[in-house]
């Protein structure tokens, strides 16, 4: 039976296309075009950083994900622009059902963590920003071991902060790859699919596969 | 001074886009958009199975990379038509510049050597097609360590199959993950940028930058 819900941060309780819009109003015509450029490069260097063993923070992959992908679209990033792009990912709106779901889970007296490749800096202003905080038990971040997911060694830091055996643990996640890492692991894995995507060709398919985080309480 | 030259090969000697060729000849109106993410997803899912400790053979994760994009754009794919597909990257069409290249580069007494995240069942029918091989001293695939670049393991080989000092050796590559990793390995590093990208932000940048291979034999 599941004992807690970990929870993956950007796209899965926050909608992370919202960045777009700030990046449309300094840029104009360019959103679309460098905010996509900016997540995926995002990701990219967090892999690359845990495959070279050069681990910086997410804070900072994330702030030269933009300088590249401001490079990339070919407009001016200032040091006060760069600042307040970053500020977006402070200030990421949570999906509708976020909130009704982990008030759900927390009547249903299940335990709430939040697992990020954030940093804390990043996670703890979101996170309070939001009101999500409110019924969030725990907030991890593979910072503490300097591990970026799927690693094994990122999804650990889970065990090691509860009491807990892998599969008393529903992993949920949008990302395609955190599920595949999850589920390699050996949680239980939900993934969030919410752009109707195939699934990873990985053979580590999800144990559940749902729209949005709203059928995550229905889960025995 | 540069004792030896080390080619990546896809995307670097090779000319990987001419795969959209045989796709679009399979499936009318798909080529650039299937063909655009069998490409991604392979580079992907090369790292996700690196970051996961779930190494499968290079050939394996092209064979599912394909899978993902033909579901992706919503194609059939019989086993016949995903065989035909695979045979693509055993006749990909060198650039023009890279048999003039490797020419010079051996009329000068420099040893010239091809590493790739590709298997030996991948790499050795290419060159062979190609004529490449006979002016390529030695053909080294990740798949004897079972590690992806960009791992130190993995460039680790190339010390490990020569009498060299990482100084010594000369690594080129188009793909700026690959340049990023050889050059936080320690090996000279030349970037051949053929799309006019951006640097990646990555703080390891290239000790040269080209536009094709012609510049190589140049260097000291």
């Amino acid at each position: 039976m599941v004992q807690a819900y970990v929870f993956d941060v950007y796209g899965t309780l926050f909608d992370v296309h919202s960045v777009r819009t700030d990046v449309e109003r300094f840029y104009p015509g360019k959103g679309k075009h460098l905010s996509t450029i900016w997540r995926e490069k995002q990701i990219h260097y967090s892999f690359l950083r845990q495959i070279m063993g050069r681990y910086h923070s997410f804070y900072d992959v994330t702030r030269d994900a933009l300088r590249f992908a401001a490079n990339a679209v070919e407009v001016p990033l200032t040091p006060k622009l760069e600042q307040q792009l970053m500020e977006a990912y402070l200030h990421l709106p949570p999906f509708e059902e976020s909130a009704p779901v982990l008030t759900a889970l927390k009547n249903k007296g299940k335990q709430t963590i939040v697992f990020s490749n954030g940093s804390v800096n990043m996670l703890r202003p979101l996170l309070q920003n939001s009101g999500l905080d409110t019924f969030i038990d725990v907030t991890l971040s593979v910072d503490e071991r300097k591990q970026y997911k799927p690693s094994p060694a990122a999804y650990n830091l889970i065990l090691e902060h509860t009491d807990l055996k892998r599969e008393q643990i529903l992993f949920a996640s949008s990302n395609g790859w955190d599920i595949s890492g999850a589920e390699s692991f050996g949680f239980q894995t939900a993934w969030i699919n919410r752009n109707g995507q195939p699934q990873e060709e990985l053979q580590l398919s999800p144990d559940h596969e749902y729209e949005d985080l709203s059928f995550l309480p229905e889960i025995p």
